[in-house]
């Protein structure tokens, strides 16, 4: 079945997480992504997380595996005139051109939008930076981790009174990866109805500020800061995990009926008290309500736990290891894991985070090898053989072989 | 100007926090969005996050300013007849619906995709649900902090040896969000482009399966399970927090020639050694390189730290409070803070994460009073006098009164 971005040529020369994140899910609604990489080593990414210093024997690493299906590599070396004059002649002819080099880089190679737009209207330009091109932080390099720092999303995270810690993987590059895949599909939308290209752009500073919005909201009307709660948080109780017999389950019952359901499925002696009543409550009888449910959970199983409150709907989950998420028999179920071979390996990899039924995601390429598909990517875009020659020649693919 | 999603019509029946801030992004480019709300309280998120459980003066929370610009309020009582006839027809005239029912309510409201469709085959239909509408766990209720649990993600978040804590905010939820708005415009985009309108999903679960993509990848390849690591992370060193004079610099290298420029920048004398050269050194020699820089960043300040590395292009940010962050100056140059107001207050609220430059976001409405805009609405929707007066007197927009 066609995807809906079917015919729809990106050329990527973004690198590591977000923008890769990105055109794989534009890649896995159908277009036709074509990653440009730097001929030495490629995308960063190929080499991150390595263990133990050491190779594994794929000769790739497993986030690259995760963030680069539905691609064909290009190998261009920026540094030449050559590789310049292929990369003008690519976004020439592309529908999208997406990149995360820093501000001013694309303008030194004759790759501005501004550059391009004239030759090129309709094409929908997507830039991602660390903290937008202008402003008095727009030279400082960064990437997920300092985003977490700067947006005071880190500030929040951790227990009460000891050090802030990360979150545990990069989710601001990856809601950047979706803030682009929307600003680039709204400007397709958009194109499909009036032929207008445009500029769109994300950062990583924009995106931690979304993920942040509504502390920040808070801050600016009311002068409140929140501060880490462990595993607490403002909003309501209980809101939490607690500890069972056999380790730990969040219970989560935001509102007054969906608390006396809690209440009565665990204990109701214990918590269907009148004065626990309402969110407001147990808000300010907070301590007493987390103090009454931890002593009803530390006497049964996470499992028991889960039943009891599953059943009433009350909202419910156990604390999971990565490997015990990953197992989960729910996210195959779900529609949330492709499959694809890699070197004769078979590689099982995160799906988009939304499935589209009437246009079903595919997964037509696995991840490229560096530089695999050079010649039939130029063939695509009408070089001769002729003009492949004469590029590599002038470097354009790397160190000209004999 | 125009936006991009002018004249589309969203009828959005979720509440709390993945399903509007998805809509209040799809307002943003200019769609309308009529947010259903239930009569007596309206969207749970109106209230959430009281602080001390009292109500602050202006009768809303700052979470619900945050994720409801853009919209008009309509109120219907889905338990009567009257209120699920006018619930059908607004589907009817509809070019979006957006709903986070558990699964099967849309269904006894006779509002499920199948029922819509044939009518209105140009439709898109969003259902966003905690764990997907099949599947084993897909009757169990869970939000946000659920999915961090279940999702592996808490497990890698806190510091090693200590409980797992959740990330700061709903980070699912609003990745989710932009999950069903990239699901949503690329349903628009193939609409256009073929007429066709589609069922869309998102969940939490697949949400939070996109964040912990690497991981799994990992974990399904060479059965690794990553921990939580503090603020550190298995990808490269440095990259984490460091202590600073006053306060905490996260500084992060990736690649070799980032860290010699560090290196260089900080102290050559103690960290451009050759043992620590490559991405692999640095690996191995982990403890040791942390050390080395750990007792160079606390004799500078955070501010002087970040003057040097900034100027040699490292990755480097201070470690901000909530306040510090929504105070920065960077934000609004980057164009991330809108403003409104409500009730005579003036409210600044965090952006749309990506900026579309030849279509830019509007606000053309402050976040609506509960049931503000009914009447409104059902006028756009052709309903006429009559038809509303007998579908307030079967109760179908609240208890009827005189």
């Amino acid at each position: 079945m066609a995807g809906p971005l079917d015919g729809v040529r990106v050329i990527d020369f973004s690198r590591v997480f977000a923008g890769p994140a990105a055109t794989q899910i534009l890649g896995d609604l159908g277009a036709e992504i074509v990653k440009i990489e730097e001929p030495s080593a490629g995308d960063e990414a190929r080499f991150l997380g390595l263990r133990d210093g050491n190779m594994p024997e794929r000769g790739v690493s497993a986030c690259f595996l995760a963030l680069n299906r539905n691609k064909q590599s290009l190998t261009l070396d920026l540094k030449t005139e050559a590789g310049i004059a292929v990369a003008r002649r690519l976004a020439a002819g592309a529908d999208v051109l997406v990149h995360n080099f820093r501000p001013g880089a694309m303008t030194r190679f004759g790759l501005s939008y501004e550059a391009l737009r004239a030759a090129n209207p309709g094409l929908v330009y997507c830039e991602f930076t660390a903290y937008g091109a202008d402003g008095p932080m727009a030279h400082i390099g960064a990437n997920d981790l300092a985003l977490q720092a700067h947006s005071g999303l880190m500030s929040m995270t951790g227990e009460p009174g000891r050090p802030p810690v990360r979150v545990g993987t990069a989710a601001i590059d990856l809601h950047g990866a979706l803030a682009m895949v929307a600003g680039i599909l709204g400007a397709l939308y958009h194109r499909e109805r009036t032929g207008e290209g445009q500029f769109v752009e994300s950062s990583l500073l924009l995106s931690s500020a979304h993920l942040m919005s509504y502390f920040y909201t808070e801050y600016w009307l009311d002068g409140v800061e929140r501060r880490a709660m462990g595993t607490a948080n403002h909003l309501s109780v209980p809101n939490q995990v607690f500890p069972t017999k056999d380790g730990g389950v969040v219970i989560i019952a935001p509102s007054d009926v969906m608390w006396r359901r809690c209440a009565e499925a665990l204990d109701p002696e214990r918590l269907a008290k009148p004065e626990y009543r309402t969110t407001t409550d147990r808000q300010r009888l907070k301590d007493e309500v987390i103090g009454a449910i931890t002593d009803v959970t530390l006497s049964m199983t996470s499992d028991e736990i889960i039943e009891r409150l599953g059943a009433v709907r009350v909202n419910v989950a156990k604390v999971n290891s990565v490997g015990e998420a990953a197992s989960s028999e729910q996210l195959r179920a779900a529609g949330g894991v492709v499959e694809f071979d890699y070197g004769g390996e078979h590689v099982q990899a995160v799906s988009a985070p939304f499935r589209m039924h009437g246009t079903p995601a595919t997964v037509r390429r696995a991840p490229p090898g560096l530089g695999a598909d050079t010649v039939e990517v130029l063939k695509t875009f009408s070089f001769g053989d002729d003009e492949i020659a004469v590029a590599t020649r002038g470097g354009a693919f790397g160190p000209p072989r004999d």
